[in-house]
């Protein structure tokens, strides 16, 4: 069971992180140490070649993190990302693409995942891009 | 001498990029394989303890080495990121961000750089983020 | 079906890569893209602590990924890493070490995959490192 | 001034850390947050193509950098790597390798830095590898 729902995360979000709402991100499952988000294929995102944007997919791979951090250890909001690795594996076609994420180590001071990327209706060919990070939770009260 | 001016660059993503615009990236100078380029503090980047977004710092970084890039090899449009490594340092407090990129190494099929992120006014204290990318060059015609 | 054999692997190694043998690295499984390494347990690789060091994880990592990429494309000794990041994610205890690595993008010009290692006999608590890295593969004749 | 002598540091590895006397590494110079350290070319590490392996690299890079925490906070045995980033630039000729490194950030729990590491005699061809990495530092007593 995750230690937060989508209910939650999403009020958070609508209160505190306007950029989530803007870069069009929708949590479609949240399990324990794991989601699954959604990025809805704005044009706005795309770059020359009309694919998207590797600044996009980087947002939504840390915001799928965040999400896996967040149903892992609840609400602590100040979670923040302290590395993120982005390799970027074939062009995405213009659409939506949705994120795959995973928590591979959670510690006390530090969690750490990974998240797949996938063009929608093409996860078979294999993700657009793989991510890793690295969160530093603070301290508790 | 840079082999792409200022002036080519903003047309370019006048056109072709239009969330340089949106996230307001402006170049402040550019040399021959380094830029500086400035992000102005919006609101709707901020994130939870009122500190700029990990997304669009590495926004802001992607697109400093994007522009380094350009600067080496000229107008090749579709060069693309293959690998972003963003290292977040300090909390940079609500405001402008400025980003100071550099080449390394710049090959016949990939060029590699790295990138320091300040906040205006903060600079001696040290980089807010520190990334690192490959970008791919396509072969030439 | 690997297109390498173990034995074809351990040939090369013994001829041209002779710190595979100092460091004691032995392949226990390989199919397509994928392979399992055991390093042994040596005195010399211990640090402070009584901990396997960072190096030799990375080593056992970096020949993983080295084996799943010829596994994928045959006899390439010039297959060489351009990227190797790598995650330390719990203190492995002295003794044996193993590596799963698996490819996950195998391109013309680039492979991609990761690793993940782990303390023999203590599998079930998680990685003790867990690494991504991109291979640059050389134009064929 | 930095918190560490070399002599320090050479006797607490060659007590504590024999793989650093087993890869030939010697500090040559160490400052506050900076060192520099070689690695004598070995035939061991060679590759084929007769270049210096990417493990022995990242080993010297991994020293580096911990020579350069230790030079900023003194001697903490058990300051441990917990990321570490190598992007491998151009082939390095056999020989001696050197390494530069120098702290980034240093925080209470984490110290951040960069090694440039360089073939002997082509220093000003560029670096054959440019590493990034974190460093854990242990609670105080």
């Amino acid at each position: 069971m995750p230690r937060i729902t989508k209910a939650e995360i999403d009020e958070m979000c609508a209160r505190a992180l306007p950029w989530v709402g803007i870069m069009g991100l929708t949590i479609e499952e949240i399990g324990k140490g794991t989601c699954r988000v959604r990025m809805a294929g704005k044009e706005e995102f795309l770059r020359p070649g009309g694919t998207v944007s590797g600044p996009a997919l980087m947002s939504l791979a840390d915001y799928a993190m965040y999400v896996a951090v967040l149903s892992a250890i609840g609400r602590v909001e100040l979670a923040v990302t302290i590395n993120l690795n982005a390799n970027f594996l074939r062009r995405p076609k213009p659409g939506d693409i949705f994120a795959e994420s995973r928590l591979i180590k959670l510690g006390k001071r530090l969690a750490y995942g990974e998240v797949s990327l996938y063009s929608e209706g093409e996860a078979e060919a294999g993700p657009v891009a793989h991510v890793t990070a690295t969160y530093s939770i603070p301290p508790g009260d």
